[in-house]
């Protein structure tokens, strides 16, 4: 486990780390510096909606690990992932019963981050997200969590729904949050628990939820239709607590 | 109340917007346009932090309201704000105990409004914000509120700490969330009250916290410091309607 970021300098390096599909977190570009390379460059950029910043020489300089930026030097966050046997392993050494969030493809860094950050402090083993589509473990995500990718291990799998299934034969129960549930104050959501959060505009796939033993609904009072999912993830996670400490 | 946005088109009644000091959501510039006036405009915009977006002639045409852009057009949110009577009026006519939001100094427009998004959720009557360094409506808080903006009457006071004592006196009591508080599961939290949520580095300041009548923590059992603001508010929120609702 461990986030780091790392720089990729030179415009040939950078020009193929966009092309083989790295996650470029921020692109440092020599203000004015206008051909050719540098202008596909930018055109990458643009087609992976990465932030560029034209800075001096001097502050390319000073970011540069290797001294041979050539203009260019591209920001990589690199994460090293946990397993999901590092997350029951995290709970054993506690000797708590594992409270583990399952994220069935977030998409907002922001909300991503924000969610590790509730897992930390919520007391959860452990977060997993799921391969494909979801957001991944970018800067932003590292920052948004304030702290929190550092501590709480986060476990990357192929298949969310076989995750749980293999989950339950060590005696977990899983909760996902839909409008249809029951409203979460009535559920037991004691003992080993996973948290499952759905994604922001289509809630939890239709796969996983069948796979959960219960759907919990977080009250609705108002005239739209829905939380934030990291405030819904937080409200969800608070009623685990709750009832965890009574 | 209600949100919408406006534009403000042409080059000095752009450049003039910003020197007022109005906050420009958005900035639309014809690309490749160079000129001095763009320049400076260009300029005003990059330190007030505004987006801003090169598009075509067609795209401009097609945003112009006046026909006249000049090549330049600025999108401005406005928003008519409710009273505090109004937010009390608002509890009265659904015939419930006032539920209502103050926030102490939230700066990110982000966490702005997916709080008044949560406020609406919740069943609050309103959202108190004071008028000095907070975070204004923006667009990013409309969007971000995913709507509740237009349902959830929001007031400005010059004076979050006379707003409360006089709220007192309609009978209201009031909460904050720091981290020194009693735990929230075991206050009692029913009734006419008022919840205060801090600001996203230093809480809620002394002069607010010292008019509450009851400070509340969150259970953290983790490694960092503090949940996100708008988290925070959202796992309180929804203690105060699990109150309410037994």
């Amino acid at each position: 486990m461990g986030y780091q970021e790392f720089t990729i300098e030179g415009r040939n390096a950078v020009i193929e780390a966009f092309r083989s599909g790295r996650e470029v977190d921020k692109l440092y570009i020599l203000d004015g510096c206008q051909d050719g390379p540098v202008a596909t460059i930018k055109r990458e950029a643009k087609k992976h909606d990465t932030l560029i910043k034209f800075v001096t020489k001097e502050r390319l300089d000073q970011l540069s690990e290797t001294g041979k930026h050539q203009g260019v030097i591209a920001v990589i966050a690199a994460y090293e992932y946990s397993t999901v046997e590092d997350i029951l392993e995290n709970a054993r050494k506690k000797n708590e019963a594992p409270f583990v969030f399952l994220l069935d493809n977030i998409e907002d860094p922001h909300n991503l981050g924000a969610i590790i950050r509730t897992a930390n402090l919520a007391g959860a083993h452990g977060v997993i997200i799921p391969k494909n589509r979801a957001a991944g473990l970018t800067a932003t995500v590292a920052r948004t969590s304030a702290g929190a990718l550092n501590y709480t291990p986060v476990a990357k799998v192929t298949n969310l729904a076989k995750t749980i299934e293999e989950l339950k034969k060590e005696g977990m129960w899983f909760v996902c949050a839909d409008m249809d549930g029951k409203v979460m104050y009535d559920l037991d959501l004691k003992g080993a628990i996973g948290l499952v959060i759905g994604n922001e505009g289509e809630g939890v796939g239709r796969l996983v939820k069948e796979k959960c033993d219960m759907v919990a609904s977080i009250p609705m009072k108002g005239d739209i239709d829905s939380l934030n999912a990291s405030v819904a993830a937080g409200v969800l996670a608070y009623e685990i607590v709750r009832q965890r400490m009574s």
